[in-house]
């Protein structure tokens, strides 16, 4: 199949780190301002080709960026996201700068507030570019239904992003910013993450503040991270996780944040993970996840195999209460103005109306069973390993899937892997892996329990490590 | 219209208190056996023309009365229950006894463990009589749909005794027991007390644990005792809410739980409550309520009106909650064996299966929001009054209803008043207020705010005490 050039990488954020851009806008060998510049002419040239920004913010990012000059050499530094670029899904509110939901529904839609999570950026020095494109009111896995058109993946602009926080994934992976916002239902985080080889985090469920951000599904909405490295996305962690003790964070508290040391790997309990789900993602899925734990395994982390019939059940639930929760925030838009919908996502929300109230019901009941069963599972393991898709990224529009691991559709293949951890609120991300036979990225998934987003960060960290020096 | 012979207080408690016979009990006039005695042939004389009772346990109710004798003897003294026959509503598991939920369904059902509140009231000293009749599953407030047949009002056999706990209001106010347990999902405690006339409680939502008492709508149920005054209720409120610290409970705790003055009634803000629902109540309802805020006046309590418009809404509400739970509850019984449920509750489950699941969730949220509005409209109120039921106890079987209120039928009229405590989690409960132009009860409801039983208890014994006094 033709290929598109890449675009992964072209922008300032390319092959470099928060760290590295630190060292030098602190070395004053760059300003905020021209770092915002940069960011600022890349993602004018490149949206047309990605169009992985619904709104790019000259104005106000500037003026963040040249505020951030000043407090530093005023010698208020906020730590490592002061003067870097970052990026917002369009689903997070920000004051003053339109937000549209990716829908039509909300074309002229300029918040009075900022989200919190947008607070505590702006907190950490972060300038926010522009608003990223999402999935129309994120309701979708393949970013390529919205009102303002198709995200394009940077490795391949015939690809989708995944989503629904694509624009998120390819302004990350074409360095355009070196972190941007997504949110996380089913996946929307993680799965533009694997397919656009990023790293991408779902939080723990209620680890983060939501208010501010457009509710999909509330018992499952997160807020969560995209970035171009795990260290950069544990930055970014910090930056929103800080909350509101940050009113007075600097450059110390970060320092002393990132300076506790690493959990050693070795002292991990790392397992693979088994079930009917997993034995049907494809063959170069599985293969990254095996390297994935060859190269914990080289880094001194035993691992063995855990098996999890409980998560084949994860699918149907999160259908019955996504269905429920959706419906209950959008019944009233689909009864007065359907027409503004993307026709696909009507038709879905039309599909998730007729879910039962008992139905619904019974499916939070039992997710708090199944929720119970995993964890007695897990009492002796720490972090999971299992693909973060089954699929490589399929064309934009695509819907119809051949093959492997009968599956009934894209839509069906992308969240079959990130959802059961969605249902049962655990953190997971998914982290890049070396990539041999195509130029579409691998990814492996790494899910920790509860509140174990330090540890997870850790675990990705090393393996990133491993697989880079491999 | 004729009536039948009242059998109210024909029982060896009609007209006496656990206070009197609990004397009685310790002075030797009386053993437990014999009360226990007295109590199973009242029981076994009266079940035919009330139908209060499903199982009537001579066996184990003598056991349990010659252990409480041996523990009096030896100086052991479990408090105002001690040697007290109780009736157990048959939706709550007692080991090794019957328990039918009033279904076909559970003809022999026979519990392996107690419900929780069980094991309170064995560990207070109370002897179980036996179990009252429920209207099926608890899903009607007339007690005239259940497996055993319909419950009889004592004081007129013709009428209903309102329910769902219909069996426990019964069994209170012909006297054959001082206390019975009921529960209480939108006036299953408060509706048989009103048209019986005895005294009966919801309390908190979450106040008392669920654990063996059949779910009816998990976010609305609570088990709630039902007694002939408000000191006996005080008692067993104090028996089952001393929980799992009664296990070294005994008559000095008791004593010191009762030694606290009461609420002086003066000092407590009292309501009585306005809004198209409640302006809905019939005359008599109207009068009652009247009656009783004069009574709490003649107290010392000054009264003022609170407009709660939001209650209202409550009956939408709840039924849209109830209908998604219930049927959760029920959906394989009913697909597995129709035949069984009474036709009028499997019809009423049926209906409940529609709601829809986004309907459901939206239900929730607005429940919210009007427990958020209607806390806040009381900043100033600690009592609220309004009437229990809007009607006189209606015949057994009777549907429908003519002139004041235009309510759709007998349920819908029943449940009218109490539900909205229901929806809201508030505790409330019924006192009986004199009737002087008919045979059948008055009653009042007061409301308290979450968490403040106490208190409730302690207006209802001022106001009792005023109107008999009066």
């Amino acid at each position: 199949m033709s290929s598109e050039p890449s675009l992964a990488g072209v922008g300032p954020f390319g092959g470099t780190s928060l760290a590295e851009v630190g060292a030098r806008l602190r070395n004053r060998e760059i300003s905020a301002e021209e770092l915002t510049e940069q960011a600022l002419a890349s993602a004018h040239l490149h949206n047309p080709s990605l169009n992985c920004f619904v709104t790019i913010d000259d104005e106000g990012a500037l003026r963040a960026a040249r505020q951030a000059d000043r407090e530093l050499e005023a010698g208020l530094d906020r730590g490592p996201l002061h003067g870097m670029p970052v990026g917002v899904k369009d689903m997070i509110a920000t004051s003053g700068l339109r937000t549209t939901m990716g829908s039509r529904h909300f074309s002229d839609h300029v918040p009075v507030i900022d989200a919190d999570v947008v607070t505590s950026l702006r907190q950490s020095g972060a300038v926010v570019l522009g608003k990223t494109q999402t999935h129309e009111f994120a309701y979708g896995p393949t970013s390529d239904r919205a009102a303002t058109g198709p995200a394009r993946n940077p490795h391949d602009t015939q690809r989708m992003t995944g989503g629904s926080s694509g624009g998120s994934g390819a302004a990350v992976a074409a360095g355009i910013v070196p972190v941007a916002l997504g949110t996380d239902t089913g996946g929307s985080a993680r799965v533009p993450a694997a397919l656009c080889g990023t790293v991408g985090m779902r939080p723990t469920q209620g680890a983060l503040p939501s208010r501010g951000a457009f509710p999909l599904s509330p018992t499952m909405d997160v807020v969560g991270p995209l970035a171009g490295s795990v260290a950069d996305l544990a930055a970014s962690w910090w930056a929103l996780s800080a909350g509101s003790d940050l009113a007075g964070a600097r450059l110390p508290r970060w320092k002393e944040w990132a300076a506790r040391p690493p959990v050693e790997v070795a002292a991990v309990r790392i397992a693979s993970v088994d079930s009917a789900l997993t034995q049907r993602a494809g063959q170069r899925s599985r293969a990254a996840a095996g390297l994935a734990l060859n190269a914990l395994g080289q880094s001194g982390a035993a691992s063995r195999v855990v098996g999890l019939p409980e998560i084949d059940q994860s699918a149907r639930l999160y259908g019955l209460i996504q269905s429920g929760e959706a419906y209950a925030i959008h019944a009233q838009r689909v009864s007065e103005h359907p027409e503004l919908f993307e026709p696909e996502v009507l038709e879905r929300l039309t599909a998730a109306s007729e879910v039962s109230g008992w139905e619904y019901v019974r499916a939070l009941e039992e997710r708090l069973k199944l929720r119970a069963s995993v964890l007695e599972r897990l009492t002796t393991t720490d972090i999971l390993v299992m693909p973060t898709v089954p699929i490589e990224a399929p064309l934009v529009d695509q819907r119809e899937l051949s093959g492997e691991g009968e599956w009934s559709g894209v839509r069906e293949a992308l969240l079959s892997m990130t959802l059961p951890w969605s249902l049962l609120g655990f953190p997971a991300l998914s982290v890049p892996v070396p990539s041999t036979d195509s130029h579409l990225p691998d990814s492996v998934q790494l899910i920790a329990k509860p509140g174990q987003e330090r540890l997870l960060m850790d675990v990705a960290a090393a393996l990133e490590s491993q697989l880079r020096a491999g």
